[in-house]
């Protein structure tokens, strides 16, 4: 590759990890399990990581383990412009689309057009929920703050009054593509109610 | 799979990952570019991973993304035991190694067995840096800190007393792997002495 060339484009490729460096300051509703303060989706995105390391055994035989983790790292992106959507806020999800999209544009049109093309495709496919890699990186994404808030005593449910009807509701994403994840959640959902931690309604 | 025996494993598994939310309260020494605030492992470890989407075509031809990608996301975890050691400290690099090894034992022993040994595998390739994926990895690791630097006016360098020699000897892990990433931050590094932002000497 001629270097001349590579620069410019290595140029715009380094002010695109340098702004995505925001994410780092887009907080989330639950919080972390020994400080207790906010999550960021940084960190957010870097656990989901590791939990499809951890746990891909429990997707669709033949998943793209690949794919799945270029979702999550991307998926969150969209909210350095549209900030986060608490997922029980149904009033916040309506428009909440709308601006991701706009921000998608801004953001991954930061990058070389091959580049920015491959990422909102990415990113496309993560919202559409309809390949198995995409369903798996959703159940994670539902997973992860669900684990969260049941080791900190029902922390975001609790604050935000969420009943276990709606946690229920929402963790239909896990059981469409992990049966064992699924079975999994419903227990915790069980011993979250059991302590107080979630209202069973 | 039988659903009680992947009961079992599957509370293993958990447990790891609700262990490694740790990660989250270890503070590096370089700051976020907006609020300046320390950096954390586990959003560094994020911040890896999407410089690796970015910038894999810098890379030797046919590496393995998915490989990289699973070293950087495990990478710093032993630091939940062991802390984190300062690029330029040498005399805390001493014994780094050593704390950083019985910290693999502990944290990655939490797992299934199988599990356990892949990860301490991947660990042991990143510090080995004997594999093309390793290197690229350990190429990241150092560029993204150094890019931090240069766009938080040096924040680290001239706190620490870091000296542009220093820095050009750690830029050896990126000319390793990737002779475009190395000219970028030869440059990066010229542009900060002459800003101040990092002593030549």
């Amino acid at each position: 590759m001629d270097t001349r060339k590579a620069g410019s484009r290595l140029d715009r490729q380094v002010e695109f990890i340098v702004e995505v460096d925001r994410l780092k300051e887009i907080f989330r509703q639950n919080v972390v399990t020994v400080s207790r303060r906010r999550e960021n989706d940084a960190e957010h995105s870097w656990h989901l990581c590791l939990c499809v390391l951890v746990l891909a055994e429990y997707a669709e035989a033949g998943l793209d383990v690949l794919r799945v983790l270029k979702m999550l790292i991307l998926h969150d992106l969209v909210e350095i412009d549209a900030g986060d959507t608490f997922a029980y806020d149904a009033a916040g999800a309506s428009k909440q689309h709308e601006h991701e999209a706009h921000a998608a544009e801004r953001i991954f049109g930061l990058l070389p057009e091959d580049q920015a093309r491959e990422f909102r495709s990415l990113w496309d496919e993560f919202e559409a929920r309809r390949t198995p890699e995409a369903r798996f990186a959703a159940a994670v994404d539902c997973f992860q703050p669900m684990l969260l808030n049941s080791r900190t005593e029902g922390h975001t449910w609790l604050k935000h009054g969420v009943s276990a009807s709606r946690v229920r509701a929402r963790a239909r994403r896990i059981r469409e593509a992990s049966t064992s994840l699924w079975e999994y959640v419903e227990d915790l959902i069980h011993g979250a109610i059991s302590r107080g931690h979630l209202s069973d309604g």
